[in-house]
Order: C-alpha cells, then structure tokens, then sequence
C-alpha cells in the first residue's frame, strides 16, 4: 500500500454538509460527480495531503443509505492508492483477506476500486483504489 | 486545517491487529506509546503519507473501551496537523463549532490535541493535534 488516497465519509445532504467543510474548517471543494454504479452522489474536498470523499445516497439501495440506516452519518471507509489494482487483490486474496468483490468496480474520478471485507481488517472498510 | 496527521482507529487487542497491518497490508510498524491521559496503548502505523494510529484501550473507562462497547472495532476518528491549536480552537468556537474540552489535552507523540463534537460534524469525530 503506497499511500492513503481518500478518506470516505457517509452524509446524508451533501448541500447541507459542504459549507463545514469549505468554510468552516477552510478545505477547498475540488469537484462534485455522481457515481452510478454505487448511487453516490461525491463531493472530493481537498485536505491537503489526502481527499476527502463526501458520500451521499441518490437512492434507497445504495450501500451508502444502507450504512446510513445502520450506523448513522460518519466515516465510512479509508482508501489505499494502489498500483495494479488485480495483482494487489490476487495478493490479499492468497494472504487469506476476504474481498468485496471478484473483480475491480469503478469508482470515482475514473478509478477502479475494491473493497477489503471489514472482517478481514477488525471492522475497518479498506478500499484499493487504482487511478488511470 | 493544513493536513490530515493520522487516522485514529479503535481495536480491541494490538498484539492481534498488527501483524495484518505490518505484514498483510505491508505498512510499517513506527512505534508503540501508552497515553495515560486516554488510557490507551497506541501502535502508529506509516501509511505512506499519514499515519493510522491504532488503539487499544487499557481500562475499561477509556473513551476507546466505551467505542468499542458501542459500535465495534473500527475508525474512531481523523485528525488534522494544525499549528497554533489554542487559536483554531477560538475560532472553530466562534463559528458554532462544539469541542469537547476547553483546552488541549496531551495525546500520542507528545502532541496536544483537542477534538471537535461529532454532533457538529455529521457523526465525524475529528481531532485538532499540534506537534511540538
């Protein structure tokens, strides 16, 4: 793992959140996306050394709302930059970590991302995230 | 907030946790410290550009042991590199932000540190720490 790219952190209103971040603790907005595949809406705020991912639900089967419901509004998983996403996965897999997925999804900013099972990391939600 | 310093992440037993961090995950062991003030035995992990600072508590009131209680292992908060932590204290404070001490209190690596109410934070617990 080279370095922690982003931080995921589940909110349910996106509009209601982002003036804590921009204004009151000063971290700049870098750009707002929506990602199909997972049903996010994502707002990427700059911290300086890392991102972090604002996630918010665009439907009631997203696995945001879902973690929402459960565990409330908060942070949501840490992400690892990685480089060759597949052999990582193919590494942890024989290292006897449990994944999400088979294979890599895409994720947001064009990424490609998989999920370490939180089982596998105490509780934690690890993603791989490679970028193009 | 200049940085994100470290990820504070609760677990129950270090000496099981470590080696998926060290060897799994392949990020280096940097130090393990006892802060008395928390009651916590603390592992910080190198993760490229910040740090995961892994907890175990050492009594059964430590602010961690009651997390842990609550909701599990997993992150407990995220914490910003900042200089002059009195100040930015002010004026989170005179922004309506909630803090949960009045004045710094000593944490891991000889740091001050002071954490913001999740409340204020939509469910994040983020901390405030200045190196000396």
């Amino acid at each position: 793992m080279k370095k922690v790219d982003h931080i995921g952190i589940a909110v349910k209103d996106l509009e209601q959140v982002l003036p804590y971040y921009t204004e009151t603790l000063g971290c700049p907005l870098m750009k707002i996306e929506e990602v199909e595949g997972q049903k996010v809406k994502v707002a990427f705020i700059d911290a300086g050394n890392i991102k972090l991912e604002l996630l918010e639900p665009m439907s009631e089967d997203s696995p945001i709302h879902k973690f929402i419901e459960k565990k409330g509004e908060g942070i949501h998983h840490i992400a690892f930059g990685v480089d060759g996403i597949e052999e990582r996965m193919s590494e942890l897999r024989e290292n006897g970590v449990k994944l999400l997925s088979d294979e890599p999804k895409p994720g947001a900013g064009g990424a490609m991302v998989a999920f370490l099972h939180p089982k596998s990391s105490n509780g934690v939600l690890y993603e791989l995230c490679e970028k193009k």
